[in-house]
C-alpha cells in the first residue's frame, strides 16, 4: 500500500514535506573509478577503451571493430519485426513533426541610433548520445535523443551503446538507423563517454554528450562537463496525476503502475478531491498488480514511493503540484485546462482521460525526456535547442558608437576599466 | 610579447594545438572545505551563514541584518554620481530592450488525428543572483544577470553580495535597485551560495542560482546543482579579433587590452592575412600599455596568453575560429558580414571597426555573460531562455487515442514495458 495522507487532517504539512524530501536514489561512489577511467583514456586512448570493454563487457574489441558497421546495422535491421519497426517509424516522424516547431530564429534589428543588434542559431558541431546496454536500452530514447539534434541540424551525430558479450538490441540500432545517426561504436561506461569528449585515434571527440546512463556514466558525464557539454542527469522517473470524481480509477491505476514498472525507484502519486477515488484507484492498483510481468518492481515503487493525496479542493492542489515540479502531471478533471493553467512547474503536462502517459513516451511526438526530481522548477525537457546555441551579434557606425560612448565610458571609469573606457574613446578622436 | 605563429610556417598546426590546449586557470581545490560549508548551512541555516561571514568578511551580523534593509539602497542611491547613474539607466533601458525580443511563445497546435500538442514557457519560481565582491564587484554584470530574469517574469529576485569589513559599492546597490531585485543580502562566499539553494529562516530558497563567484562560489554552485538549477561556470575572458589590412591597429590594440585587463589569466588573440598590421598592433600593444593604470595585469596576460596568428587568407582563419570558439569575436574586415556568416562557434560577434566589444559589455543590449574557455561550441550566452522553463502539453481525445495506441502498444511490449501497453490498451475497451 501506498502512503495515503488528506490534507485536512493534523500533521499534514510534514508529512508532504517528508514525501516530497525522500531520497530515492542511492548515491554511488563511484567517482573515483570514473576520475581513473577517463585519466587512462585520455592517456592510452583507443586502447584503454578496449581494455575496459574487456573487462567489464567482457568483448574483445580492436581498433577496427570499436565502430558497428554499417552492413551489421542493415543486419539488425532485418532481424526486427515489421510492426514494431512501423511503430518506431510512426514514432520517429511524429517526434520529427514536433521538433520542427522548435526550431529557433534569428534575429536582426537596427535600433533609433542606427545600431544593429541580434543573433543567429547555429548547430552543435558534434553530439554524442549514449545509450545503456541491456534491460535499459530503449530504441524510443534513441529516437528522443536523435531527432531533435538531427532537426538542429547537427552534422555528426555518434552514438555509444554498450553490448555485454556482444549482445545488441536490434530495435536500437535500427532506430539509430531511422534516427540518421552517423557513427555507432559498440563501448559503454564511463570510457565510452571519456571517448566521446576527449576524443581517440578512432572516435572524433563531440561537443556535447546526452543520454540517460548508470551511476558510472553520470559520474563521467560530471566530470567532463565543461569540456564538453551534457544534457541533464536523469533520476528515477515520476508521474503525479491530478483528478476529480469523474475521472476512470482503472485507468489511472494503469497509469501509476506503467510509471511503477521502470524502477523500483520510480514514484507514482495521485492528488484527488474525491475519497472514494482514491479508495477505488488503491484497489485497482493492488488488482492490476496481480498480473503485471514486472510486478515486483512496480509493488515495491507504490509500497516505497507512491501516495494518494486528498485534498477539499482541486485548486487546493495547484501549490502542491508546483512543490513536486513532477516530470509528468496527468489531469483528469472536469476543468483540466483550466487546472493546467495554473500550474508553473511540470516536465510535461497530459490532459484529459484519454492521454496515458504511455503515449508521450512513445508517438506523441513530445519529447519524453523530461526533467526529474524536482528539477522542472528549473529546467526543461529535451528539445531542439539543446542542440543549438545563440551566437549575439552587435554592429555599431560611426554614428551609433558616438551616441553610446559616453555611458560606456563612464562605466568603464565607473568600475575601474579604464582600457575599456579606451577603447571607446579611441575610436572618437577622428 | 605576446606568442606570433605563421599559418604558413612549420609547426604551426602543433603551435596552435598547444595554444588551444592551454590551462588558464590554477584549479583550487577547495571542494572539501565547501562541502563542510554547506552542510553547516543545511544543519544551522543563518547561524551558519552569520558564522561565516563575520569569520570570512569580518562582519557581525544578525538574522535581522543579513537583509540590506530599502533605506540603506535609497542611500546607496544618492551617494552615486549622476553621470554614473544615468549610464547605468541608459544600459538597463537598451538591456531590457533587446531581451524582450527572447520571450519565447507558447505553442498550440491539433494535428490531422485530432491530436493537441504544444508547449508553455513559465518563469522560475525564484532566481538568486550571487554577486562577487571587491574589485569585481560590477554593476554592469548586476544589470546583466536581473534584467533578463524580470523580462522572463520570474517573480522573486534575490541577491547575495559580501561586504568585507561592511563595505559595499553603491553602484551596485544601484544597479540591483534599477534592475528591479527583490531581496538582498550582504553575505557572499559558499555560504550564500548555500542559504540561495536551501534557505534558511530569513532567506527563503530560490530554484536557480546566476552569477559569477571565486573558487569557493564556483564549486559551491556546481555542489548545489541539482537542488536548484545554476548558470555555466565561468572562467577567464578572452577576446578573438579577426582583421584585415584595412583596420585600425591601434583600435585592435585597445581593444585587445581591454580584454588583458579583466585579468592576468585573460587571453586576446589576433587572426590577420596581413603581417603589417600584425607588426603595426603589436606595436600599439606596447606603447598603449605603457600609461594603462592596470599594465601590470594587461602586461601579463598579453604576454602570457595574448597570441598573434597570421594566416594567408582570412578564409582560412574561419575554422580556427571555430576550434577557439571565442568569448567574443571582433571582425574588422571589408567582408566582416561574409566573414561572420561562416562562424558557427563563437559567444558575440561585434561586426566593424566601431564596435568596440566594451559597448556590447556595457550598453549594446545583448548580455555580457558569455560562454568562456572554448564552451561557445555548445553553449549560449545569457538569456531570457535561462530563466524560464517549457512545459510540453498533450491531449489525445478517443478517436485519437485509438489511432495512435497501436504503435504506443507496439513498442511497450518491445521494450518489456507491459503497464505501458496496458495504460494505453484499457482505454480502448469501452
Amino acid at each position: 500500500m501506498a502512503l495515503r495522507i488528506d490534507s485536512r487532517a493534523p500533521g499534514f504539512e510534514e508529512a508532504l514535506a517528508r514525501l516530497l524530501a525522500m531520497k530515492r536514489e542511492v548515491s554511488q561512489d563511484v567517482d573515483e573509478a570514473v576520475r581513473a577511467i577517463i585519466a587512462d583514456v585520455a592517456a592510452r586512448g583507443d586502447a584503454a577503451v578496449i581494455d575496459y570493454t574487456r573487462r567489464f563487457d567482457g568483448l574483445a574489441l580492436t581498433s577496427g571493430t570499436l565502430r558497428i558497421a554499417p552492413s551489421e546495422i542493415e543486419e539488425a535491421l532485418a532481424r526486427c519485426d515489421a510492426k514494431t519497426l512501423a511503430a518506431l517509424e510512426t514514432a520517429k516522424a511524429r517526434i520529427e513533426a514536433f521538433h520542427r516547431r522548435q526550431r529557433p530564429e534569428d534575429l536582426a534589428f537596427t535600433d533609433d541610433l542606427g545600431v544593429t543588434l541580434g543573433w543567429r542559431w547555429t548547430a552543435v558541431e558534434a553530439v554524442g548520445l549514449y545509450v545503456p546496454g541491456g534491460t535499459a536500452s530503449y530504441p524510443s530514447s534513441v529516437l528522443m535523443n536523435a531527432v531533435p539534434a538531427k532537426v538542429a541540424g547537427v552534422p555528426r551525430i555518434v552514438m555509444a551503446v554498450p553490448s555485454p558479450r556482444g549482445e545488441l538490441n536490434p530495435l536500437v540500432l535500427a532506430a539509430a538507423h531511422l534516427a540518421g545517426v552517423d557513427e555507432v561504436y559498440r563501448i559503454g561506461g564511463a570510457q565510452a563517454v571519456a571517448a566521446l569528449a576527449l576524443g581517440t585515434a578512432t572516435i572524433a571527440p563531440v561537443a556535447k554528450i546526452v543520454g540517460p546512463g548508470n551511476a558510472y556514466v553520470a559520474a563521467a558525464k560530471r566530470r567532463v562537463f565543461g569540456t564538453v557539454g551534457i544534457d541533464m542527469i536523469a533520476g528515477p522517473s515520476e508521474v503525479l496525476v491530478l483528478a476529480d470524481g469523474s475521472a476512470n480509477p482503472a485507468w489511472i491505476a494503469a497509469d501509476l503502475l506503467a510509471q511503477a514498472e521502470h524502477d523500483t525507484a520510480a514514484q507514482s502519486v495521485l492528488i484527488t478531491d474525491d475519497a472514494a477515488l482514491a479508495d477505488a484507484v488503491e484497489r485497482a492498483v493492488e488488482a492490476q498488480l496481480k498480473t503485471l510481468p514486472r510486478a515486483d518492481i512496480a509493488g515495491a515503487s507504490w509500497r516505497d514511493f507512491g501516495a494518494v493525496i486528498v485534498v477539499g479542493h482541486l485548486a487546493e492542489a495547484l501549490p502542491i503540484v508546483d512543490r513536486f515540479a513532477p516530470e509528468h502531471l496527468e489531469i483528469m478533471a472536469e476543468d483540466a485546462d483550466s487546472l493546467a493553467a495554473g500550474v508553473r512547474n511540470a516536465g510535461a503536462i497530459f490532459l484529459g482521460g484519454h492521454t496515458p502517459e504511455a503515449i508521450g513516451d512513445y508517438v506523441g511526438g513530445s519529447n519524453h525526456v523530461l526533467p526529474t526530481a524536482r528539477s522542472a522548477r528549473f529546467s526543461s525537457g529535451l528539445g531542439v535547442l539543446d542542440f543549438m546555441k545563440r551566437t549575439s551579434i552587435l554592429r555599431c557606425g560611426p554614428e551609433g558608437l558616438r551616441a553610446l560612448a559616453p555611458a560606456a565610458i563612464a562605466l568603464g571609469e565607473a568600475e575601474g576599466l579604464d582600457a575599456h573606457a579606451r577603447s571607446v574613446a579611441i575610436r572618437l578622436n577622428r
